[in-house]
Order: C-alpha cells, then structure tokens, then sequence
C-alpha cells in the first residue's frame, strides 16, 4: 500500500531560507515528509530537477467587493481564484469590506455568500473597518478577531472608505489589545481633494491627471501619520502599496527608531510608470493604469526594487481589483465622457504577479529565491495568521505548491489570461518563467497551460493572530545580573 | 534493516524560515529525510517536542593565530571547538592571517598544521589579508578563492593589520572579479592613534580608557569610508562587530541607496557598556571586557538589538579572541603594568554566544526563533559559501543539529565553560536556555552536561563562493517591451 | 541749532550682520545718522562704550485675548507692552483672535479697542483664523491683508481654534496668492485627545501629565504634515514654537528638499524641561510652566540651542501667554481641583527672553552677537513686515534702541518684573546682562531700573507684506544661453 | 571746509543684514558717517539710488602660485587684481603655498615678493600646508598665526599637495589651540588615482574623463573623514568648493550634530555641468571647464542654489585657478597630446563671480540682497578675519564699495573681461547686473567700463583670529540655578 496519495519527486524546493533537492510526501493534503527517495506515492509527478515552490499567497486582492455606487468588480471567487491558480497562487486575502452604516458582521456574512461555492483555492479574509462605531470596536471587532478575522485594512482616502484620525487611532488601540494586523492604505485626502478640484476647474480630466492628482508627498504625508499613530498605540502596523522612494523613507526612519512598521508593494511599482496613464490628454487608454497610489517614475521603480531587496517589504502582493476598460461600467466610459477622478481606481494582476517577479526579480539576481518565496508566500502566511498551515514546503504544511518552468520566451497578453478583466496592463512584458503545474492541498488545479480546478473546492480559511502583532517589547538588557 | 542512522523524533525545528515539527531521519551524517512518522532509525533520540535547530555556524574566532609580537592565544583548534560544541556551535570560520611579509599561501599552510587533529567539529578559513602585494593581489588571492577560501578579512587598524587605503581598494577589486566576501574592521587607525597618545601624554592609562581611544566616530568614519569604497568597486562587503547607532545609520544609508552591504554584530554589543571596562582608574577588572570597537552604552545596546529584528545585521557572532586575564601574558599584566593600549584586544565568547540570543532575544520576543536561526547558522552558511551544506535543517545538509533546553534558571558562570580562558565577560548573566544536545554530522558531541567529541573528527570545509558577493543587477525594468 | 534730537554717542552698536562703534543721530524718532563724531543733538546720552543693540521685537505674545471660556489673562495691552519695555523689547506682535463663528474683522475691531490707550511701545497684530469659512477666505483674508495684517496662525489642535486640515490648504492658499506669512501651531489635536483621555481614566491629573498628553510624536507629526501640505501649496511657512530634535529634523528634512519652512522657537525650550511640571503628583507647582508644546529634556535643549547656531530657527520669541498661579481662575486652582488639562496653557515672558537669551546664548559664546539680534529683532521685523522701519539699527529705521548693561550677577526674580502674573517660570535663573536703557522711537521708556514710559504712547503698526512669503523661484539655470 | 574727502549719495546700501537709504561719508579711506542727508565731501558721487554694497571678498583664488611641475598661471597680481577689480571685486585671498620639503616660512616669504608692487586692491593670505613636519606644527605655524595669516588650507587629494590623515589631524590641533581656520579640499585621492588609472587602462583620456574619474563618492567620502577629523579635535573647519548633494547632506548632519563646519560654494557648481566638460571624446574643448571636484549635472546645481539660500553655505568663492587654454602649457595642448590627468585643474572666475550670483541670485528672487552680500563678503570677511575692516558699509569700515548697474541684457564675454586668460567658462552666459564703480578704500579702480587703478596701491592685510574657529561652547544649561 502506498505510504502517500501524492509524490512529487525530484523537486527542487526553495522555502524563504532553503534550498533543497527532496521529492515531497503529500497525504490528506499535506505535506508529511521531505526526502531524498521516499517511498511510493499513489500517484506521482516527476519535477525533473524543476523548482517547486510554495503556492503564492496573494494577501492584497478584491474580488466581487461591494462599492458604494452599485458597479460591480469583473472579478468575482470563480474567476479571480482561476486566475490566481493559473498564475501559481493556491491562496487569497480579498476584503470583507464594511459599508458605512453597516455592521461589520453584515459585511462579513454578505461576503461568505459571495464566496459560497465559487472558489478553487483557499481563502481569508481581510476586514476593511470604514465605520469605526463604538459597537464596532468594542464587540464586532473583538468577536470577528476571536473567530479568524485578524487583519484588516483602514484608509486614510476616498469618502466613502476613509476613517477620521480619532478613528484611526482607536482601531489601531483595538488591534493592540487583541493582537491584530492593521493594514494601512496610506494618502492625504484632503490634499487629493484640493489638486482634484484644481484640476477639474482648469479641464484637467484625462486620465494622466490622476497620478498629478496623487503625488509623492500625497503618500509620504499619510505614511507618516500612520506611523506616528502606530508608534502613538505601540502596535505594528502594515503599510500597503508603497510606491517609492519618500514612502519608503519614512519606513526606514521607522526602523531606524525601533518601530515595527512592515510593508507591502506590488507590480505595479515595479513595471509602470506614470507615463503609462497617458502622456498627453487624449490618451483614454492610460485609464488601464489608473490604481492608486499611482506608478511613479523610473527612478522610484529602482528604489522598490531595492527595497524588495533589503528587507524594507516583507509582503509582495497584487491589489488586483479589476474592472474593464470596455463597457458600460468599464474605465474608457468613465475616463472618456466624464474625468479622471470618476474612473474606477485599480488593476488587475492576480495571475501575472508571481511570474513578472519571478522572471525580473529572481531570474535577473536582484532577489535570491529565498526572497521571493519569502515576499510572495512566507511572509504573508505569517504576516495574517494563516502560519504554518500555508506558506511554505515543511512537513505540516498544506500541500499548495507550483511547478515552475523557466527559460521561456513569451510575452504577458490578455488572451492567455483567465481573469474577467478585457485588458492587463502589464500586455507586452516579457516574462522567463510560468507555473507549469499548480497543487493546492494535493490537487492538481492548473498543469500544462489547463485550469482543471473546480468551483467551490476551496476552503474558507480561519486565520490565528497574526504573528508580528505584537508591541516590541523592550526590556533593559545588562542592567545587574 | 533501519532505513536511518539515526532518528531524531519529535522535533519542534526551525529553519531561517519555518517552524515545524517533524521527525528527523539521518543517513551518514546527513539528513535524508523529515516528515511525520519516520521508519526506525538504528539510534534513536527523543526530542520530546523540544526546539532542534541547526548548528550554530560562528562566522568570526580567532583561536590559535599567530601575532606579531609572539604572545599565545588561549585557544587553539582543540579547546575552541571543543567550548563550541559545548554551546552548540558546530561549525566555525577561524582565520589564517598573513603576517606582514609572508605570503598568504604559507599562512594558510601554517594554520591548517595548527588545526590538524584537533577539530572536533568542521571548520572553514578565512583569510586576513594584511599585505596586499602584487603577487596576493594576483595569484594568491585567486587561487586561493579557487580552493576554497572565499572570504577575507581586511583591517582598517591595527598596525600589524592594516591596510592602507589604496589596499583595500585593490582586496575590493579582487573579490569583485572573483566573487569572494570581503569582510571589514571598520575603525580609523589615525584617530585611535592621536587620541591614544594624548591620553597616555596625560597619565590615562587604566583600561577604561580603551573605549575613550575609540569613541564611536573613529567606527562611523571608517565605516563610511570602508562603504564608499564598496561603492567605487561595486562590490558587495561585510561590515564586522558593529557596535552602534552612528555606524547602523551608515548601513541604513547604504542600503538605501542601493549597495548591498552586510553587518555582524556580537553578544559584546548587546551585553556589555563601557562601563564594564572599569568606572575608575584602578579598576583593572575592566581590562577583561577590552574589545574593539568597544562596548557603547545602553542607548546603543537597544539600537544594535533593534539593527538584529529590522535586518540591519545579516550575522551574529562571537568574535572570540581569547586572552587570559591572569599569567604573564594576560591582560591583568599588561594592563597593570604597562597602559591600556597593550592590552590584548578581545574577548571569549564562542560558547555563550548562542544560550545569550536565544535567552535575551528569542525569549524575550524580539526576535523570532527563525531570525535567531538565520543571524547565528543560515545566514553565515549563505554569506561564506557553506550552504546548503551547512546552516539548515533540510534534505541534504548536513545533520549539524541542537536540541535546546528552555525554562532554565541559570547564570553564566565561567566555571561550567569549555573554553582555555579564565574568564568570561558574561559572568552572572541569566540565560533561560542552553543546548542539552549537539549534533556534528549526526554524531553527539555534547550531552546533557558532557562534552562526547573527539579532537581530529572534525572535518576542514572548502568554502563555495558566497552568495551574496555579486554586484547587484540594476537594469533598467519596463523600458520598450 | 541742534542737528538731532537725540544722540546717543560712543554706542557699540550690533545689527544683524555687523558690530560697528558709531554716535546714532536721531530726528522725530528715527535714526537720520550713524557716524564717527556727530553733531550735537538736543538731548544726548552717552552709551559709554556698551552694546546699543536694535529694541527686541516679540513676534509671538498673547495680552487680553478673549477665550473661549471667558477666562482673562493677566496681562492687557498696558501691563503687557510695560513688561516687554522693561526687558528691552519695543515692538509685539499679539494677535486678534477670530472667535468660531465671529467675522475675523470684528476680532480685530474688537482687539483694537481692548489696545486703545494702553499700549507703551508700538505693536502690530497676527491674526489667528480660527474658522475659514468661505467669506474669510474670499473676502475677510484679502481685506486684512491689504490692511496691514499680513501674518496669520493658524493652530491644529486645541478644539477651540483649531482648522481642519482642509481649511489648513486654504488657508495657505490664501496666503500665496496674497504674499502672507502663515504661523502653524504644529501639534496633533487626536493624538493629545487619546492619551488625555486615557491620562485622565487612569487617574493621572496631576500637571506633569500635561507633558506626557504631549510627547515629541504628537508635534512631529504636525510639523510632517505642516510642512507637506506647505509643499503642496508651493508656499512658505513658519512653524511657531519649536521644541526638539524630532521636530527640527523635519524642519531640516524640508530645507534638504529646498522648501522655504521658517521657524520659531522660545526660552522655555532652553531653560525649562519636562521636570519643571512637576517630579510626582503631588508638585501643583508645575501648573506653573504648563504651556504647548511642553518642555522636553536636556538632550533637546541642546538640540534647540544648535538650532539657533546653525540657522535651523529664524525667530525667538517668547509666546507669552499670561496666566496667573492663584486666583479663582489661576493655573493651581484649575491644576489641584480639576486636572492637567483644565489648566490653562501658557507662560509669561515677555519681558525675561532677551536676558535670557543675551546671558545663556551671547555671553557664553553660542552665538554671536549679530545672531542674537537677528533672532530677537531684525528677522521677527522681516519676516512680518515690519522691516526696514523696525528690526535693526540703520539710516531711516525707527529709533528703538536698548542699551545693555552686562556683567551683573542678578537671577531672574518676579518680583523685578512688571507683567500682571504672580510668578516667572524662570525664577532663580541667572542673567549676566538686563537693559539698562530702551528707547522706543527716540523717547526713554526704562532708565535704571525705572519704568518710564506712558500708556497709549505705542503706535499701531500696519504691516507690508512679509520677505520670505513668496513661492520660491526654481528656473532653470544654465541651459542654453 | 568738507567734512569728508567723499560722500557717496543716494546710495541704496545692503548689508548682510539690512537695506537702507543713505549718503556714505568717507575720510582717509574709511566710512565715518552714514546719513540721510551728509555734509559735503570734497568729492560726491551721485548713486542715484541705485544699489551699493560691499566690494566683494574673493576668499578662494589662486594667482601666481608656484607649481611643482614650474608651470605658471596665468594670472599674476597685476591681472588677477585688476579683473576682481573690474568685477566689483575689493579684497582677494590667494594661496602662500609651501612646496613639499619648504618651509611654510619661506613660501609666505616668496609669496610677498611675488605679490609686491602689483596689487590695485588689498589682499591677505590664506597658507597651503603641503608638509606638516613637527617644525611647521610646533612653530611656523603658531607664529604665522600671530603674525596675521590664520587661515590654511589643506588638501586631500593631489600627490604634490595632500596631507595623510594623520597630518590632517596633527594641522587641526594647531588651529584649534591658536584658533586658526582650516579649510579643507575634500577629495578621496586613492578613489581619484583608481578610477583614473582604469580610464587610462581603457583609453579613456578626454576630457570628459576628468568628471567620471571624481565621482560624487569621492567627496562625499572626503567631507565626511573631515567631519569626523574635526568632531575628533573639536574644532571648526570650512569645507571648499563643494559641488552638490551628497556632500551637502554632509554638513547638514554635522550641523544637527551640534558641530560648526562651514562650507564654501563657486560659480561652477550653478552654472557648469560635467557636459561642459564634453559630450564626446573629441570635445577638446572640454578642457576649459576642467576643475576639482567637476561640476556635477542640473540637480546638482539645484541642490547647491537651495544651499545658498538655506545656510548651507557661509561663503561664494571664484576658485580662480587660471590656466590657458591655447599656448604651449594650456590646456588644450595638455588635454590633446597626453590625457585628461595632465590637463591643469582650475578655471577663471574673479571677474565673473559677483556679477553671475547677483544676476541669476538675486534678481531672480531666489537670494535676499543682504544673502548676497553675506556669501559674497561680510562672511568671507569674519571667516577669515578681516571683519569688520572688510565686508561691510559700516561706519569705521574700509570705503570699498561698489555702485551696481542693473537691468541689463548682456552676455558674459571673455574678450570684456581683465585677467590672463584666453577663455572663460561662462560665455554667452547672460547677466543683468553689472559693478559700475568699484572703490578701494575710497579711490575708484573700476568706473563705466574703465579699469583705473594703480598696480601697487592694493595693502597687504594682517588677519586677526577668525570669527568661528573657536571650539564650541556647550555648558550645561539649566541645571541648578
């Protein structure tokens, strides 16, 4: 009788520390040894000598998300967790995302049902806090937290999303006292409003004008209130999508005094520019690339770059949030007969994220593997509490692993694409490497350029408390022995 | 018939990435196997659910090296690596220093006679390059990186060490082409020198007035200097025992600015003030914690503990330099006798090194168990070319293994230490952990309180090149696609 | 016929860039002459050799402001102006205090009555816009600052006063379209309220929590946010009452980056610490130096005092703001019946900063004599449109003068000052220096320890436009010529 | 009988403090009177409102310097005079320069001969120490200081010139005991020979080349090593002729440190680019603009404009250093037959200085009129100790002078200007304000396009101690009173 339901031999694994040859044992889904000729498995696939790495855990993705003007997302759980898994990711974080007036228990209950039976691979949830009651925080929170809830997002822009600063503050009080992960969508409101009127009042409103919109020190200003505010509660805080360099300065400074401030980027920042929004006003199709924070400028993408490599992010994620550049509701009808600021903010990249980093970052020798399974597994898992059931290749470990092929000479385009969204922007970016075969706890979801996963087989996950939650603690060392 | 050599069951490992409990299985020395419920070994070990890491790997000692001025250090290969296995170190990097004059080939020549047989764990070299000749420069260096020495040594000080400016430029050029680690004591010859002469011209002789010598400037300078060249040759470097905040912030600058540059730090920067080299003048007690750079103050104690949990520091060692403090060559005479400047510089520390992180830091919660096993064995494997041999519990390494005892109630006493010197500077300090088992290639060399090793068993490593020794890949990302 | 009015002969003058002995000519209160050996003026003085520097201008004093809460502070126009005569100082800058929902006009009409027939030495007026409604920012602002009221504070904490941060960008606006210098009370208004308020539950109401309610973070993060949304206007600011390093650096951070951001700081920021509010519970004196932002500690005092070395602050000032210690309404009754936060924010000081400041800073060597004048007169005239009429000693400049007496050995006692307050912060400091004479526009007002100046004398003085308070010019240099 | 031999009427006079209107009366050379309506001088020269200030300090500039190699200036102190004359230049600084091996001594002494007879304005001598033996530190030195030369200037680079780090160090202690200024050239010259070496390896020998073999890391490393060189002995230095960002974050940490390093910036690191050095290698030209450290590129030049308006810089030099282009020891012959290395270092500024900072400084908005005179003069003079004999209008200072001609649409030309040499850098480079009259202690040298001064009549001019060298005060302040 066969020892395991699944062998993976010949792997070349890669953890965020290790490289190892070792063929993998997979039972019930989970990887239960790692060796150097183990023993037959029920079945079995030969690695060849290829890496195998964790799945990618994309921790920053909003998939079939309710807005408060009723349009709806091109994503929802059967077509974003195809999409992931065909790109190599067997895990996602979107948000359960709180309306204003509404409990976030509401919130989360809606986004159960959304999910029923649609996804593929595994899931959590992030909260998104936009209405920071005192019956929020003093019981949905707590509760939510206790039951696997234990991150979630805040921001400091868009109207119908932004928390005051009191609110700020006493969210973050609540993640310090329960051990939660607040995640942070870092820019001045009122300084975005302020250029928007500027701009519209002058008949700025191609799309370019959403990145002059949203400058450096939009960012920079915001970044820096967080952490003055995380250092204010002495909690950790997590700052997503950093897009350059004065962002990424004042996490520095913060790490500099002892503060425990970690960060997220994403593709993005990495592969456009502002350029990419237009370079003149008639440019609609820059509307594409309208995310916000908004790409910056070469010189800031060197500066991520950089800081993916020394350690200033711990976490590589998405922000997929797609919406169709065509269409009624799509962002050429926003941009084209209204302005910048009505175009839907967001792209998509759930599929694209694991392979452009991997082909630029690894495959270059800017990021050593350990890096990348680090930045797009590891870190994630233990950054949201999903630690050590996902994120890695250990013994315990859930069997969610990829298959890469590398040396490739192919190019990203939609076509070969599984999302909802009728562009990317990444179209045309030549990429080395692609999953050749995606597991997720043992089964086969994406082998040889073929989704063969199912709907509703992925499971909701309960995430424990994050692990970097903790105030720093910061005994005097050396005082009398 | 037993498909292992030995079994370690019930392990609670840790790699540099993952935490995970498994059963160990080791074949001829090496692991061959993790998983859940391994097959029977011909020895088994209960690990009870106790941590088992990897070996601790110390990226700096200096045992038995010969000095120019005659004087015998206080460990040779034999009670150093015994006191190693003691504190459950299993590898260590030792260095072969050329004496100004001698060519670098006979010095390695010299220390592999002085370790012969009396090894009981591996060990690898690095070399001290302290005579940048043409013929080093051209033949001996590169051929010696061939064999296996891929990491030097360069000083900034020390009269018999030092390189000059020009020197160090042309070792830096070297390792660029070749791809070996420069490591670098960063301190400035001619401030210590002015600030000695003015302290003896004025009857300060005690061994406090070592760090007076010192003061941090003399470090940042140097470090600053040691970093700009780095820069001009684009090579990555390693900064050696840094001490504090002024020469952190000079890491910090660098890495912000794109250099890949390395640190070290020891338990000296953590543990120990200036105070500790005597509050007055006849104190000569002091002369027993003379090190450089020198113990700062708490203020920086707490900066160098927050440099290991943010990745300002890569490694954490010992620096052992062992110098009694009694006998006629001890630092009691010298320091008594003559003045602080001959008092030979440094401390022990090989076999405190591990039980003081892991009580002070893991323990406490500043650092995580996978951060404690990436600054003491991952990280020194990777930056000195002996991974994946060494560092790591995975399928193929080595099985250089520890299991620890935790919940102690104990005081480092110099009496309970392996070591040849008759003192240690951590004496009184708590630890709440020590190694109750240590593993060499799957052979107990320590048990619960007795040393078990052989001197000669241990094993020289040829040291790959180091991974991170690349100038960094800065092409430019999402031009024409 | 006497050429001059006045001569005041062998004066050791200073101005803000040199020292130069000369006889100062004076006619209908200005200085027409400065020369070697005047003609012979009606009355003359001989200065004796000693220093005869430009009167003090304090840019920053509060004097019968009306408060919210109807409390009255213990100085008005007439105690006030005779306080800071007394000390050397012939020109303030009180500010008329726009209530909320009061036109800004009628707080200045209102304050101009509260100033009829008291003042003794000349006086302008800041605005402090408490509520920016559309007709202040369109109508009111405009109107004013073509009157005359060319500098405006702005605060971003207190309820009372303070803007939201969207009126804080109008407010800019404003003043960059109309050349006005605006002062930013940069502390964060939600910080101070979360700690207060977890202050006050644990039942720590003593004054020295007034210090912790206020720690460095609360007004480096509005000096940040300040400063950005300065940036974001393309317009200069000066941020009042600076107290420490963390928010010097961002001061420092904005110059590096080629922002014009101006700076103010105040005695009790070298002179007093956190201490001074009290060691235990039980010191209601330290209701006594309650004032915002708090004193810090030594470290920043140093840091302050090379802040006015190194060109870091333009202005000092002493933010008198006049409460008394007893009384039904005074700082020990709102401190021992009710809690830290009751009590009233603010010190005297009117009439103690240029001693202070000539004693500490000039005689001690820290300065120059050139940059005590700068700070304490030429750059307060300048930077709110008073200069050249006010501010030094020059040709055609109003003869405000003090002539200092030095090399006493006095302290500061209250009971030698002239304010309304029943107590001095400062008392027991040591002076080396006091004036001995001051003129204000040609007439004595303090002789010898005499007060002789006479209510009503001071002149309303109608501002131009500031010098910094233009957008700084950044063509392109160098290119094709 | 006139009461002045001169009165200057309707002058518009700026001070590094102050503006105002006045006559200025002049006795024997010396202002004695400033007023608004003066008595008749025998003389009177009608400014009619137009801008006068200070003649103008060259603190840096080199004129008939010996060289090692016996090649000669261009410029003696015959020409060199007359164009800083013709340039509103009234007082020049140029180098006694010991030779290696000499006595400083016997440079000075042949200084004075070379100097004698041929000056048209007044000039002192800064010391270039070359070889700092004990007899130079012990008693050259100190004595030279007595005698009036307090200022040296020391290099860090250049094989005929440079002092080693320790020399650096011993020249620092005799400024700090004698309270001289040292000036300090701050370039790495190990970097310099390294670089040029591989240029000159890979036929890299334009002109261009000078530029990429004195990257920016050269200086900022140099200005760093003498920042930690001056923080070790605890004295003030003047960094010269710093050239952009790096070294200008520099001085801004020094500052925040609490130490005094001034810092001095030239014409060519605002109005020159390395382009100007060549675009390709056949771009001889290039050569003209050959200087150490080379100018660096536009946001460079931004960051030194925010420098001089910041505080960053005390002082604006020419670095004059006039070398031919044409002829058989030119430039162009140097740079086209040998290689960039052998190119002489230096190009002409005296005559341009002023003119180019007023035009593109001042009237741009981006300087205050009193900055210009600060950077241009009155700092030069307290720095190096002249003041307040040179560097201001004040009474009892020197009647050096110049009457300023403004709105004018001219280019600079070198077939306009006085010195030596065949070339300028700044051609075609427009300027809008001009010296009209130029007075040297009351004589005219400079009047409507007319140079008509005398060679012999410029005095040389002991130095009293400078201004700032003196170590900082740092008392403890506010302990117990």
């Amino acid at each position: 009788m066969a020892e395991f339901d699944l062998v993976v031999r010949r792997a070349r694994c890669a953890t965020a520390a290790d490289v190892f040859d070792a063929d993998i044992g997979i039972r019930d889904g989970v990887i239960v040894a790692l060796g150097s000729a183990l023993a037959a498995g029920k079945e079995e696939i030969d690695a060849a000598g290829r890496w195998v790495l964790p799945g990618g855990i994309d921790g920053h993705c909003h998939l079939d998300q309710p807005t408060s003007d009723g349009s709806v997302m091109a994503d929802d759980f059967l077509t974003g967790t195809r999409s992931a898994a065909c790109g190599g990711t067997t895990t996602i974080f979107p948000f359960a995302c709180q309306q204003k007036g509404q409990s976030l228990r509401a919130a989360v209950d809606d986004y159960h049902q959304r999910a029923e039976g649609k996804a593929c691979i595994d899931y959590a949830f992030h909260l998104i806090v936009t209405d920071a009651t005192p019956e929020v925080l003093a019981n949905e929170l707590p509760a939510l937290i206790r039951e696997g809830y234990t991150s979630f997002k805040i921001y400091m822009t868009y109207d119908d999303l932004k928390l005051s600063d009191r609110e700020i503050i006493d969210v973050l009080a609540v993640a310090r006292e329960y051990g939660a992960m607040v995640m942070v969508h870092a820019e001045n409101a009122d300084c975005i409003a302020w250029l928007t009127e500027r701009l519209l009042a002058h008949g700025h409103t191609a799309p370019r004008y959403h990145a002059e919109a949203r400058p450096m020190l939009v960012e920079r200003e915001a970044t820096h209130r967080a952490i003055a505010y995380a250092e204010l509660v002495d909690v950790p805080i997590l700052i997503v999508h950093v897009s350059g360099r004065e962002a990424i300065e004042q996490l520095s400074w913060a790490h500099s005094h002892g503060l425990r401030i970690y960060a997220e980027t994403c593709p993005q920042y990495l592969f456009l520019t502002a350029d990419d929004l237009g370079i003149n006003d008639g440019d609609h199709h820059g509307a594409k690339c309208i995310c916000s924070p908004p790409p910056r400028d070469k010189a800031n993408q060197q500066v991520v770059w950089d800081g993916l490599e020394n350690g200033a992010f711990q976490i590589f994620s998405s922000d997929h949030a797609p919406f169709t550049f065509d269409g009624p509701q799509g962002k050429f009808a926003a941009g084209s007969e209204a302005s910048f600021e009505r175009i839907p903010n967001g792209i998509p990249g759930l599929e694209t994220r694991l392979a452009l980093l991997f082909s630029h970052g690894v495959e270059t020798g800017r990021l050593t593997m350990q890096q990348f399974v680090a930045l797009t597994a590891t870190n994630v898992a233990r950054m949201y509490g999903l630690y050590p059931r996902k994120g890695s290749i250990a013994v315990g470990a859930d069997a969610d692993l990829v298959i890469w092929e590398t040396g490739l000479d192919r190019r990203i385009r939609n076509s070969d694409l599984h999302h909802g969204v009728d562009y990317t922007p990444y179209e045309g970016i030549p990429v080395t490497a692609w999953p050749a075969l995606t597991l997720s706890r043992g089964e086969v979801v994406w082998r040889d350029g073929d989704y063969v996963g199912s709907a509703g087989r992925g499971e909701f996950l309960h995430c424990a408390l994050p692990e970097p939650a903790r105030p720093k603690p910061r005994p005097s060392v050396g005082d009398a022995w």
